[in-house]
């Protein structure tokens, strides 16, 4: 049976316990939430075993469907176990409506549907801001190859083909979303979170926004829209077998 | 023959005047020099001239490689004839060695050579700062079609091929510079200026600032710089050919 040891790392969202098999980790999700690069601070009741839970129902459905993931098995609400893996620090972003920094930097209309899902690259480096990047610097920095790239191009595009469905079937857009990868026995996996803190997911009927921007943009509700989330995902991912 | 006529558009470093051939447009380089997006401003005497020197002696060099450019012919110093063209609104830079933005935004160190040359694109916007993007943004948001991006891609990468030996000759480690592509006929060609107000410029032997960067950082002998970069390089593709 698994063993529980000490920390290995502590980020915004979730502690990392390495176990006595050093091969896999235990994740702890934190209620603490964290927006504008650590600028803006606070706590989301009940986030952590929301998203634990959505990112366990998503990572089964994406391995269902050919996506290898960190995910082993689901542990007490709040906690998973997974594949310890060496994150590749590069963060890949999903757009499939125009929003957020994509309109701040760019001046793409608000609420534009594009025409081809737009991915970016982000160096995972806090202090730098997680600056945005393309494949000669990732390569040329020595961050990922170019096969690595490669894959994980691949498969965030059909994280998003993926996705897409479930979360309409739950009445829900996904707007944009954050993946990480990393590498687990040489082999490139997606790893870290599915969850309304690295997802976009505007209510398909109203609009209203059901993630981490009712946080950021102090909306209120932000409880809620966590809880909503996952009772509906629940549901929709329920139908889709 | 040619005869001028209005302005069609003055932006920082030269004029663009219409003539009695709409496919042909007749360039004014300036002495005036700004940086920082706009923020500094001042004049280098002698920059028109040897600006405009530069860029024909170089498209002509390119132009006999086989690059196609807008450069039609010299006129009286600091004049030139062009195709007018369409430009596309993607500033192309290319890297061979880590300084300003990229080791201030992604932490690469000063001065150090990279493995491949990096390649960068910026949407051509004053009022959003030029801001970084990538193939997805720039065919999402209509800037250039995928078949334009890879005709800029490998006409850019065989610019440096060919600069950096030039360069050489002329005692220059051609450190990054900075592109411009138009549509003329419906062909992507190489149009703007190619000088130091565009290139960085490092003396081969004491590393010595030969470019704009004289008067971004007020390192003074900013006119002297210009004047021996085209002495340099008058020489060097006499040698060429
Ligand atoms: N399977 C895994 N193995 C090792 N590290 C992981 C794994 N999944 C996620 N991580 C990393 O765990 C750390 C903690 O997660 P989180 O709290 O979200 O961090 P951050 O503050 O960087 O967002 C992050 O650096 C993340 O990349
Ligand atoms: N062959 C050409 N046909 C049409 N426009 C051109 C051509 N070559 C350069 N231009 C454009 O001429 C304008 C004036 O040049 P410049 O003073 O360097 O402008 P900027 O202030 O944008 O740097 C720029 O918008 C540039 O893109
Ligand atoms: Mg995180
Ligand atoms: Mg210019």
């Amino acid at each position: 049976d698994i063993e529980m040891r000490d920390m290995l790392y502590e980020g915004k969202a979730k502690k990392m316990f390495r176990t006595n098999d050093e091969k896999q980790l235990l994740v702890v999700y934190k209620d603490d939430a964290t927006a504008f690069n650590g600028e803006k601070k606070g706590t989301i009741l009940g986030k952590g075993q929301v998203n634990c839970e959505m990112s366990a129902l998503l990572f089964r459905h994406l391995e269902a469907a050919g996506i290898p993931t960190h995910l082993i098995k689901s542990l007490t609400p709040g906690q998973m176990l997974v594949k310890t893996v060496t994150i590749l620090p590069v963060e890949v972003i999903v757009r499939n409506i125009a929003t957020g920094s994509l309109s701040k930097r760019l001046g793409a209309e608000e609420g534009k549907v594009l025409p081809h899902p737009i991915l970016e690259f982000c160096y995972k480096n806090d202090a730098l801001g997680d600056p945005l990047v393309n494949d000669d610097h990732i390569t040329a920095l020595g961050w990922a190859t170019k096969e690595q790239l490669a894959v994980i191009r691949t498969m965030a595009l059909k994280v998003n083909e993926l996705l897409q469905p479930v979360m309409l079937k739950a009445g829900l857009r996904l707007v944009d979303f954050k993946l990480e990868f990393g590498l687990y026995d040489g082999e490139v996996i997606l790893a870290d979170e599915i969850s309304p803190d690295t997802c976009r997911l505007w209510d398909a009927a109203t609009g209203k926004k059901l993630d981490k921007d009712r946080f950021r943009q102090d909306l209120g509700q932000v409880e809620e829209a966590y809880e909503e989330v996952l009772k509906r995902l629940r549901q929709a991912v329920m139908v889709e077998r």
